[in-house]
């Protein structure tokens, strides 16, 4: 499987992260060359960009106009120095979120309008869009639980939004997915980590048949 | 005066710092409320993107979509934060640089789609636009010999641009001013700080006549 591009999404707290890097260590196995990435950060820029977005003190009382822009300008940069670049030398790029958190989080949580939401998405992405996108579906209180959970010290910023906010981030993310069925896959991360990489497993077999 | 916004165009080197700080004094001297405050920057999130935008290494390589996008949610923050309060309480903001920077400095010099870059700076400031505009016009070739001057030790990513850079900087500036005479006034920035000064005053004085 060579040159696709595949994204994780979900709340917090849902095993993406855990089941791209499983995923990563299969294509391998298979032979395939594989670029793990993340959003936002994938780049020197897009992870100061990240520090400011979750850690950085001066990110505190951040307006929703200011979040979005500098999700939209990590992408950006991620874009055109990484994700395209590797994906014209044939290398599957999985990376962890990518423009559906900003249509999910700042649109359908934070409430900004989805067509700015949108056009800055268009902007930042410049057709560059994923082949395939696997939400990892879990409940909401089962994903602000999880991230309570491994917060180390104190919970980022984040950490400390509501259950409200997780709801709207799961019914946003299975909204995308009902819109957009041939680009998305729903997957139940309630499961077992195994059940999921079966689950995994079976969706890319289907949607990418030449592998 | 209160409640008016201004802000202080040119390119590097046109000497809008000195004036704002001098305009600052004497409009503070006639009793009036002033804040000072510049871009990017003005907010703590803003002096953070600031530093991505000039001189962290991770800004070397940054996409011009990258660059408009960090402009534009450092304007976010700092018109919600910063500008609309302080003219809601009758201060006078005096802005080193603001959404007419982006015009140019991305959209005519590195050629970025005009329609993009204004969306973006309409989606920052949400109607929060300058009552008065003052660029102070110099030639590029000025320009570029008085920031090298004062260029420390290493230039820093805007000191590095080349002439023409500088050249389409000018030109977008007098361009809009063009466009809008209602909003800018062009001031000769070659002549002496005081002749600059007294140009400005002018200026003042017939644009809010109440002072």
């Amino acid at each position: 499987m060579s040159g696709r591009f595949i994204t994780f999404e979900g709340t917090e707290g849902c095993g993406k992260s855990t089941q791209l890097s499983l995923l990563a260590g299969r294509l391998r196995a298979g032979g395939a060359e594989v670029l793990e990435t993340r959003e936002p950060g994938g780049t020197p820029l897009g992870e100061d960009i990240r520090h400011l977005l979750i850690h950085a003190a001066s990110g505190q009382g951040m307006c929703p106009q200011a979040e979005v822009l500098l999700f939209a300008a990590s992408r950006a940069q991620h874009v055109r120095e990484v994700i395209r670049p590797a994906l014209a030398e044939g290398k599957t790029v999985l990376c962890d979120r990518f423009l559906d958190s900003t249509t999910v989080y700042q649109g359908a949580a934070r409430q900004l309008p989805s067509k700015e939401v949108n056009a800055l998405n268009a902007f930042a992405v410049d057709g560059c869009l994923p082949d395939l996108t696997l939400v990892l579906d879990i409940p909401a209180e089962v994903g602000l639980q999880r991230a309570r959970q491994r917060a180390s010290d104190a919970p980022d910023r984040m950490e400390q939004e509501e259950l409200a906010f997780y709801q709207a981030v799961r019914q946003g993310f299975l909204d995308l997915a009902r819109a957009e069925p041939e680009r998305f896959a729903v997957i139940d991360g309630t499961s077992s980590v195994e059940a999921v990489t079966t689950a995994i497993q079976s969706v890319i077999a289907e949607r990418f048949p030449e592998k």
